[in-house]
């Protein structure tokens, strides 16, 4: 057995920043990107394909010897047939499809017999109503395929708006999803590795604040969750990545509900590395990127330690700010505990293009997170007045 | 300013090793490699081409923002024509000529008062036979330039064996270094990043164990030295970089001699990062990779703070076993908590192929010490029993 070569469907900024610990471990990345220009193709090799081209796929499966994923837009389809074909996919269609369409997932998550809001799969808008009035406003719909970083939900607060969803019953999907819009104090994200011998490892618990759907802000681990919830949600991640038969990281998004017995419920989920496991990458023994290398591998998966107390992860988005680079100095200056990301994409306004770990290492949770936010800002706003 | 891109003459393992933090900053590195085959070229982008020769080194620097070093061959004469001509060196050669020639560095050690063994720089047998009896059997012979990792070196014990060493005196070099060999508790490693904007920033004192002339294991900091031992190195590191004028990361080796004043001696200096520091990868807050590529640029410095109470490197050097990755999976399985690091390199008997670090989380030492030390011989000889 020779190093052998990880494939990556996708060339966004988590087939990236798979790229440092691949070369640390001595693995090849190999990307199959949609440009040449995209984030992770200054930091592996790549090939330039459609991933909904199946002959594209099926050539990109015969230069490496695992295929993984940065996002879950493959078809299920080309999956299943590349899986028929032997290739190795990680995680493999049969399990990537709970994170692939919402509706599916629900389902699973009820015959797992895990808490998640109240939901229903409609057709129509006189189903949407019906279930609307029946689950109580607000509720939330969404597409189950398609969907992310806030697109393809929708907030209804009234039978008045419900009735407007007309136009996103458009053929796109057999049925929309629509659930209860829970009452959450906060998000969660419970993450865990899966590797293709069964064993896996759970991470802590971490707080996700999300801005307009995208995740912004993370504290690991959550600062303000009770030990019986931590347990529970581990628990629920080790339950679904096993249920489901996940290869790599899996994130379990949470909606913290102190007020139920659990005290969580299930959002959604990811089957890659996640933006809520960045603080990783400086914070913990093994990054999540690491561990998915390893899980979809076969490698025993490493420790999943916290290195400090707390960890703050803090995104950068496309703002005004089009010299990244140019602020560097400032934020680096004011912050040289600051661990600065940037993922080599061109700037666009709400594009995520970055981001801080500040590591906490005296426990300090509030210093950590006023340094991650304000060195972000500068970054993002290319503020150099120092 | 848009993202710079970093050149580094040379693809050896510290080249190899500053391409995750350049992905992770958004930097992009350049490797002028000597085949297409070596360490670095799986990690970064590369030209092949031969770094003793003039043009070659004028056409690699035409198209990167800063010109940086893997390791200290560049011939001076190369380097104060690429200078003339304002290709931005970093460091320059009048700081890399300490790193270079070991007389020319002790001359300077002098000047800048600094405790050192006693030394002579001699032409002929009959002027070692003189200068030994002076200092004092048993002493150390060295070429001046082009020794690394223990070549170059010979210790001589008495008269006898110093009139053999009539064929070091071949006309290679003007004159040799004799120096006293020193009887010293332990070898230190004294780290420091000077940025061009002339700012520094020092790392931990760490203890360095040698094995047949290689750096072998690290333990840092260093755990059986006085706290005035540590302000006396690191104020030496500082009167170094400064009093040489440094760019990038500067080692300062040395002897830790309890008996004397200072409790230390220098001696040797490497202008690069250094495979004493390869424990900043994952015990410390800025690793020296990182910090070298802020250095080169002119970024702020980054925290130089140990992140867990101990970090133990241990190097694997090439033996018997030459499937490397065949043996991960014991190690890992024994060991969750390496950080194993591979250099894409073939496996030749002695070479430096990788290294284990291990974070002392709960600050135990001895348990690093033997963890990374069995992870190392688990991958070096390519067990598997388990």
């Amino acid at each position: 057995m020779s190093f052998p070569t990880v494939g990556v469907v996708g060339g966004g900024q988590l087939a990236r920043m798979m790229a440092p610990v691949a070369i640390n471990l001595g693995i090849k990345l190999h990307v199959l990107a949609e440009a040449a220009d995209v984030s992770a193709t200054t930091a592996a090799t790549y090939t330039v394909g459609d991933y909904t081209d199946y002959a594209t796929l099926e050539a990109f499966a015969a230069e490496v010897d695992v295929v993984t994923f940065d996002h879950e837009h493959v078809p299920t389809e080309h999956l299943q047939r590349l899986e028929a074909a032997g290739v190795a996919l990680a995680p493999g269609p049969g399990a990537l499809v709970y994170a692939q369409d919402k509706l599916v997932m629900r389902r699973k998550m009820a015959e797992l017999g895990l808490p998640q809001p109240d939901w229903r799969a409609v057709s129509s808008v006189d189903e949407l109503l019906a279930a609307a009035e029946d689950i109580g406003y607000p509720v939330v719909l969404k597409t189950p395929r398609g969907g992310y970083d806030g697109k393809g939900v929708w907030i209804l607060d009234s039978p008045d708006e419900a009735r407007e969803a007309t136009v996103w019953f458009n053929g796109d999907h057999e049925a929309l999803l629509v659930e209860a819009k829970v009452d959450f104090r906060s998000e969660l994200s419970a993450q865990i590795a899966r590797s293709t011998t069964g064993q896996t490892a759970t991470y802590p618990i971490v707080e996700t604040i999300q801005t307009d759907g995208v995740a912004d802000l993370v504290k690991a681990p959550a600062p303000d969750i009770t030990d019986t919830t931590v347990a529970a949600a581990r628990q629920a991640a080790e339950t679904i990545a096993n249920g489901v038969g996940v290869t790599g990281m899996l994130a379990v998004e949470l909606f913290h509900t102190p007020n139920t017995e659990a005290g969580y419920m299930i959002n959604e989920l990811a089957m890659r590395p996640h933006n809520t496991g960045h603080w990783t990458q400086d914070g913990a023994i093994t990054s999540q990127f690491e561990q998915h290398l390893r899980a979809v591998l076969g490698l025993p998966l490493g420790a999943t330690d916290p290195i400090v107390p707390f960890t703050v992860m803090k995104n950068y988005l496309g703002a005004d700010n089009h010299d990244l680079y140019g602020a560097f100095p400032l934020a680096m200056t004011k912050y040289p505990q600051a661990k600065v990301h940037a993922y080599g994409k061109s700037v666009r306004p709400g594009r995520k293009i970055g981001h801080v770990n500040v590591l906490a290492t005296d426990g300090d949770l509030d210093a950590a997170l006023a340094a991650a936010i304000d060195a972000a800002e500068i970054i993002r706003h290319g503020r150099t007045d120092y």
